[in-house]
């Protein structure tokens, strides 16, 4: 017995993303992630919008981030574990799924360890776009782990950044991100010291895992003009940055709701002015309003970004073929009829899929 | 290449799942979930308890619908369309997602259409072993769709009922009813009229589909010492009871924070007093207390139970090896090093998996 056409949902695994990504090619793949995300972020208000729905243990967290613009509906699931590594498993891994509001029937489910990686780098090269000094080229990048090449390669791509400076307290991690970015175009600086990072860096991008209040940048290691790009903080009791810091700077985020619970803020008092990212993108907000200011992305994530980047891979797929289809709706010829289906299987000469 | 062990996660598709209730039986997988929803009933303060996340429309409804033990994480997808028959599709499709706390890392994806049928099935006839009169046999069944069936059977299995009266305002669902039922060995009547329909029921069951605020039952109609099993309303702005009944029975409900926003009870006042059906199983409160007490199961389904279906699955699917394994998870040699997986699956002599 075959499944319908509409039991059917196109899956793009971990190896199809991959064909994905090489086919339209790692910046041009950027650079589209980007436009699809500033759509979406101009459209801001037709979103239906929740903080994330996490479910913390001791060792990590587990969360669920829907939205919907009532035409579509995404949603990813996302872990984050860092410990992890110590078993050779990732910090964080991901899948996602696209639905259609007027059916509620999937149109595409996907891997998004992958995407995530892609999806945060574009949103951070994008929010430099309007954030950092003009002819901003040498970013401090802290912290060198899964996410570091993307973020390099998103702010060469969309800033035309030259150089870059890293540094990690893992020294094996550093030698990693530099050598997967020798050929790349961008000068690589191997740096000794967070303070050694940041020298002449106009960008600064903090992008650790420790699960705890850290002090990755301190208060005097921030110096006037610069963006800072802050990824890392993004659950309850995970911060990089000193208080001194924020105070200092203006602060833009995603959705107020989500990042005074995990961003960096959540050191600061709740009403602390913030800025939506989405009213500078939409013209609506200056970004960057001064040479000399500290503009901080306070970067958690949010569910558009993910929405925006699900959008992106349907093209793709349709474009491209790179899926698997997956038998994953049970649907009966008369829909009413659940239990028949169930009991022609029985009597057809029934064959399971192969494993 | 090919994926490590860490990337691939069992996918039970719809073809598995038929595969896996015939393997058990119907009445056998029937009674194995009741045990499963059971135990963990008993254990209900351990789990991790949230009102589903809804996203709705003009036209249904998207949920997601998550839960926690400590040990295990699990979430289902399910949306609710109530004119997706005219188009020949299903009211309600689902599927779901069982991970391991520890890592975060999925351990089984299935499809959830069927599955959501049995649980909800096993569901009712869990709570009705508890608060039906003793000795209940015969059966009113009004909305003969998709859970019918299902319904009935989970009834004969765990209470020995011996007879279902039907009604549906559509006959055509009546009659695909009585046909499935017929060779059940629970003797079918079919009837023209939901007050035909209780004529002697000692369990009147209702399951219509339609989103709005409906009468299926008026208040003269449920006598002393009925079980009414209300499945149908399970969203704002959808119920099947008028209020009259309410107020002369004793109310059982799986999630209060839940059910006050989409049972039956939204249409009472938000402290109106209910029994949770865990504490009655859990043997802490009495449920059914006199023979001529009315009980109402007001039930809109819960995570929880999603949770414990999928346990059963992920147990049979190790048992049966029925499921395919999916390349969902990135999984580099170094965790660390996703960006090189991604640039060595292009120098890599390249195949994405058969579309």
């Amino acid at each position: 017995m075959q499944p319908s056409e509409n039991a059917l949902v196109p899956f793009a695994s971990v190896d199809h993303m991959m064909a994905l990504i090489h086919h339209v090619g790692v910046p041009d793949i950027l650079r589209q992630l980007v436009r699809y995300i500033e759509d979406d972020f101009r459209r801001w208000e037709r979103f239906d919008k929740t903080p994330r729905i996490g479910s913390h243990s001791d060792v990590g967290v587990i969360e669920l981030m829907p939205t919907s613009d009532g035409e579509a509906y995404g949603f990813k699931y996302v872990n984050g574990h860092p410990n992890n590594t110590e078993d050779g498993l990732q910090t964080v891994t991901a899948f996602g799924l696209l639905a259609d509001v007027s059916t509620g029937y999937p149109v595409l489910l996907s891997e998004m360890t992958m995407l995530t990686a892609l999806r945060t780098a574009a949103t951070s090269a994008m929010a430099a776009k309007y954030l950092a000094p003009k002819g901003a080229s040498v970013m401090a990048m802290i912290g060198n782990g899964a996410q570091s090449e993307f973020q390099c390669l998103a702010m060469q791509t969309i800033l035309g950044l030259s150089e870059v400076r890293l540094f990690d307290s893992d020294p094996i991690a550093t030698a990693k991100c530099a050598q997967n970015l020798s050929g790349s175009g961008v000068a690589v600086v191997v740096c000794h010291s967070p303070e050694e990072a940041i020298e002449g860096a106009q960008i600064i991008t903090t992008c650790t895992a420790d699960k705890r209040n850290a002090r990755v940048l301190s208060d005097n290691m921030v110096g006037a003009g610069v963006h800072v790009n802050a990824i890392g903080g993004d659950c309850p009791g995970k911060t990089e940055l000193a208080p001194g810091i924020l105070e200092r700077s203006k602060i833009f985020v995603e959705y107020p709701e989500q990042t005074r619970i995990e961003g960096e803020i959540q050191q600061m008092a709740q009403d602390y002015p913030v800025t939506e990212l989405w009213r500078v993108i939409s013209g609506e907000l200056p970004g960057r309003s001064a040479p000399e200011q500290i503009t901080l992305f306070d970067s958690v994530g949010f569910a558009i970004e993910d929405f925006s980047a699900l959008r992106l891979v349907r093209d793709l797929v349709r474009e491209t073929g790179h899926c698997q289809w997956l038998d994953m709706l049970a649907d009966p010829d008369d829909p009413k009829d659940l239990f028949g289906m169930l009991m022609r299987a029985k009597s057809a000469d029934f064959t399971p899929l192969a494993g």
